[in-house]
């Protein structure tokens, strides 16, 4: 089954756009979480394990994607990339699609290593085994073509997916990404690339398993670049916490609502933390975790194509 | 202890500037080698974690630092991991300098928390431990600066170390690193930034713990970033296998033989499969690894100011 079809069929399914960001700092877990782990640093790892399970268990019916940033599993060693890496089979055998957040960027056969860790096969004895066989990665294009063909080579192999840091969403995202070269930003350079790298792969769907990540904080440049990149699927960070709101990533759908995955990671893990919802769920975080969900989805299609996921 | 004094010391102590490069493809193993483990991917990460110990062993009395490939452990999954972790502790009581090659990059809080993964403390209970506790990390730096100044802050509060990539080794590199942007390429505006990133942060011997990877296979663009960055590490891929050689990396250096560490991984860890190593070492594939680094110490000394090392 190739990425994009696989995308689209789960956002049609779920009727909303929404990808929910698992990002589990320990000091954000919910008063007393960690009360029930080791005192070590494998109990915390065990703690960030059950508290991504929680979250799939409970957005898993009502969202297409879920995406796991690393960083946080890695910051407690192996034992935390071993809670990430059963969080996040759990999370498949959900039904979800699963993203992982690595921004993975190397050359030639070391690219090939990330490519077949995460989204291919290992070489065992004389046969070959998935690793982690999660559905997507995220990569960083600044080694150019040859630090990204391998991961290509490799997706298109599997079936699975890839999105290419385009335009990122923090305030100093434009330092590099904003220097004009040849009369175009060095994003738009990236862009163009990617474009290159995304047409071979379209599925049936019409949108490339080599897709891009746009941030929600630069609504012009969405547009700017929906317009450019046909058939790309956006991957669009920085909606709530970072400050985007649906009609800053309104430009990032088609006029079907396809084309963009739009997350949220604090704001609905760690939902239970707004007042309002502390005052209308008090303990019960994964009620507020679930609320937000539909919150989200609500304020996309209000704003947005993503109403007519609704529709079909 | 500051990073850079720490490296300066092991460079004299050594003699040369050599880093050891250990990228444990299965594929490269010493024939046999893998025949001692479990035939699944828990015995191949098992395989690969004592490969890694073995080069460790033969290196430590010889070169001042080795640095891991991240993606060749993470491709065995939380298992190759674990074998990573195991290999680099195994390193540093050998008394190694040990980089972690993983091109992290992220933004925030996100950033911060790799930082803290690798070269700082993250929070357990009340209290904040080690991870991972290696030398230094590798960066890149797409997303500006917001997404390196966690990791220098990490660095410099736990006095360990940051190498930035500016212009990489590989063959499409200069795709949007030598864009030329205010007349100056990308690279050029990456190096920029990092001056001012590096700068508050020299320890005695004058060099920073924020250095930069300058690939050695563009020899002009050594030379010119070498006067750029005055008192900025360089770590330089590509001798060796990838092309680079001796008076390729000259320019690295500094009047004195310091300020770049070079890298060599394949063509040291693997170099049993060299023919003239194969005749002279057979099995002996240990061997084979003491000579070659050996003999790129010879090659370094003979074509660059790193002799210097060897008379002070």
């Amino acid at each position: 089954m190739h990425f994009a079809d696989l995308l689209v069929t789960a956002i049609r399914r779920t009727g909303n756009p929404v990808c929910v960001g698992i990002d589990p700092r320990p000091e954000d877990l919910p008063i007393g979480f960690l009360e029930g782990f080791a005192g070590d640093r494998a109990g915390v790892a065990s703690a960030l394990g059950q508290f991504g399970r929680d979250v799939v268990e409970v957005v898993a019916p009502l969202v297409p994607a879920v995406k796991f940033q690393m960083a946080f599993y890695e910051a407690y060693g192996p034992e935390g990339v071993w809670a990430l890496h059963t969080t996040a089979a759990h999370a498949r055998r959900m039904g979800l699609i699963v993203l992982m957040d690595g921004k993975r960027n190397d050359i030639g056969s070391t690219a090939e290593a990330y490519a077949r860790a995460y989204l291919g096969k290992v070489p065992v004895g004389d046969r070959f085994e998935p690793a982690w066989d999660v559905d997507a990665l995220t990569t960083n294009p600044y080694l150019g073509s040859d630090g990204i063909s391998p991961f290509v080579k490799v997706a298109a192999r599997e079936g699975k997916g890839l999105f290419v840091l385009v335009r990122t969403s923090n305030a100093s995202a434009g330092e590099f990404q904003d220097l004009v070269a040849d009369g175009r930003p060095l994003y738009r350079h990236v862009a163009d690339r990617l474009a290159a790298w995304a047409a071979p792969h379209r599925g049936d769907s019409g949108y490339s398993l080599v897709g891009g990540v746009i941030g929600a904080t630069y609504p012009a440049q969405l547009a700017e670049l929906r317009q450019a990149l046909p058939g790309v699927f956006f991957l669009v960070p920085g909606y709530g916490t970072q400050g985007g709101s649906a009609t800053d990533v309104a430009p990032a759908f088609d006029d079907q609502g396809l084309g963009a995955l739009i997350n949220n990671s604090r704001g609905i893990s760690f939902a239970y933390r707004k007042p309002a919802f502390l005052a209308r769920f008090g303990d019960d975080w994964k009620a507020a975790v679930a609320q937000a969900v539909l919150d989200m989805s609500d304020d996309l299609a209000a704003h947005s194509n993503s109403d007519r996921l609704r529709r079909t």
